[in-house]
């Protein structure tokens, strides 16, 4: 798997089926990710580190072990509260991520 | 997330969304999932130890950091070379994960 840089502070590394997509994510503590909303399910499961969500109007940390589901289109932000590795899975696959544009402000329909 | 015994020598974790499930699976060395299918397409994530597929009349081993993806209906079996911590992500979900029907042994419709 290519390693990806996505910004200076997060890479991640992706395969994908066809019906479903799977990422691990590294985010260097203090990295955001900015509020944004997607069709696909997301769920997230923690290796290590920490990361605080803010979706639908909630905060949580949530850190190794946890696992998180995002439903699709809800909107979220993460910000990593220390380095951080995570398994991101989504469904249908995100095709934003394979053709290069997804900017991280991708808005609801 | 409760811990499942799924053999004497498996258990796994297990969550879900509507299109999509994860679970984390420990095997423990020697431990086998005979040779079975399913609709579900199904991404494995070895993140230690070791696993021999059999699979599509192909024999692979995975280890820590290796991704396998296996399409809908393709046969597959595996072994434990050690004790070993995977993720698998299905989609769609597998309900006889959820309703208890599943025994390793769904045979291809």
């Amino acid at each position: 798997m290519p390693h990806e840089r996505v910004t200076d502070q997060i890479t991640r590394k992706v395969v994908t089926g066809e019906r479903e997509m799977i990422a691990q994510v590294f985010l260097q503590k203090g990295a955001i990710v900015p509020m944004h909303s997607h069709e696909s399910e997301q769920i997230t499961y923690i290796l290590s580190g920490a990361l605080r969500f803010r979706i639908g109007g909630d905060e949580l940390v949530v850190r190794a072990g946890d696992v998180l589901v995002i439903p699709s289109w809800l909107e979220h932000e993460a910000e990593a509260l220390e380095d951080t590795l995570d398994v991101d899975v989504f469904s249908p696959i995100r095709r934003d991520w394979l053709d290069g544009t997804d900017d991280y402000f991708h808005r609801k329909r």
